[in-house]
């Protein structure tokens, strides 16, 4: 423990993966856990499969894009 | 919030999808929580990764498929 | 299948609880899918653990209470 | 009820996927559950997007594969 | 990895909890994994929470109570 | 988007909650997402039904206690 599930926008960059879960650890490291015991699962979901505010994220958000 | 996580089996319609998000979005409006706060993430998974009485979906329901 | 999770704020009322359950089963139902197919969990989550734009939901969400 | 929800290495075989799914009904069925109660969903995660101790696990774990 | 979610109605004994963490555990085991990569995170979920068919478990498997 | 579902032993601290939701927060920030954007939902699991190596972590992990 700790475990992160995290769910973004397909697309998220391999760039953003990493920084997700170097980032994440280390939050739960400056609480005084060691790294190892850490672990983060990206789960990317396509913007069609979405939902905000009753529509796809793919109508909703046409011009985003994940980072 | 709130915040549905759906899983359903690969090949769910776009269609299906829409109506998904919508209708659970409806469910909650009727609560009286504002539309834009409802979030609703569709999880497709391969009828061979569902499993259900110890057997894979795709063998136990062959000739089921999704909306 | 489908089997939603829903979780939405500590405090959600059993009426809100059936409806959401109802709802949501029904939403799959006018797809074509029998209702004793449909799993619906909600999970109550304190607003203490709820985090919106970095902050708890009990702060920046004060005076709103579920449904 | 019981729901599982497992989560592995992308690459999990056919083969795997059907001992996962038998061998955790079981588990159950041997604590009095009947096994058409069971429900089994394996997700595969690519291992670019399960991090741990801070990394990739195609990174930390290069030479390791799922069954 | 890998990492089991499993759910099961509130009320699950101590007893069958550490039969599930340890007869999950040997599923994956079996596969050729090693016991200490396997997590298995069990929630408890009151029956009124859980629904089925469109009605809480509470009233649909009003006799049923978790091993 | 994005959503990260956290699970930490029960007795996680109102202070390390806290500091988990606004730190996840920034790493998601400092990849360009708004904060307003993004939401953490923390799990506390009780140690009894966290298991690690087919143990439960109220054994394995005796004397260790969240932050």
């Amino acid at each position: 423990m700790p475990l992160a599930h995290v769910y973004v926008w397909k697309g998220f960059s391999d760039q953003a993966k990493k920084k997700t879960i170097a980032g994440i650890t280390k939050v739960f490291e400056e609480l005084g856990i060691p790294p190892h015991a850490v672990e983060v699962i990206i789960h990317e979901i396509p913007k069609d499969d979405w939902g905000i505010g009753g529509e796809q994220a793919c109508e909703r958000f046409k011009d985003m894009q994940p980072p």
